[in-house]
C-alpha cells in the first residue's frame, strides 16, 4: 500500500482572500509580525497497490484532472 | 524572516465527506486502486523576524487558537 500527500497551493501573484483573512484575524488576535499567510489544500490519498512508478503517474494525472486547478494553483506530490 | 508551513488534517475516525467526494470523483475518472482519500488545509505563513524560538511558540498559539480546530483536528508545524 502506498500513501502520498499531495499539496496544493495558489500561485504566486493569484489573489488569496482567504489568506488575507486568516492574516487578518491573527492580527487582532494579538499575533504581530505576521507578513502573510496563504491557504493552500492538502490530501492524503491512499493506494492499494505498491507500484511506486504508476503511483507517481496516476497521482500527477489526477492532480491535472481533479485535484488542482493548474491555471491558478501548483501541485506536490510526496509519497510517504 | 521565518516562513513556516502549518498542516491542519482530520484526526483519524473524524468522518470527511469531501475526502469521500473525492474518492468517488477519482473512481468516476477512471482511477481505480484508490483506497481512501482525506483532505486537509495548508498555512504558509510568513513572520517578519528570526527568532526561531519565538516562531515556534507563536505558530503553535495560532494553530490552537485560530487555524485548528485541536477537537476535531490534528496540526503540524513545519519552519522551512
Amino acid at each position: 500500500m502506498i500513501t502520498a500527500r499531495v499539496t496544493v497551493t495558489l500561485k504566486t501573484g493569484v489573489l488569496d482572500p482567504q489568506g488575507k483573512a486568516i492574516e487578518g484575524a491573527l492580527a487582532t488576535l494579538g499575533f504581530d509580525g505576521v507578513d502573510g499567510v496563504r491557504q493552500g489544500k492538502v490530501f492524503d490519498i491512499e493506494l492499494g497497490h505498491d507500484d511506486r512508478r504508476r503511483a507517481e503517474t496516476d497521482l500527477a494525472a489526477m492532480c491535472e484532472k481533479l485535484l488542482a486547478n493548474t491555471v491558478i494553483e501548483d501541485y506536490a506530490v510526496e509519497i510517504v
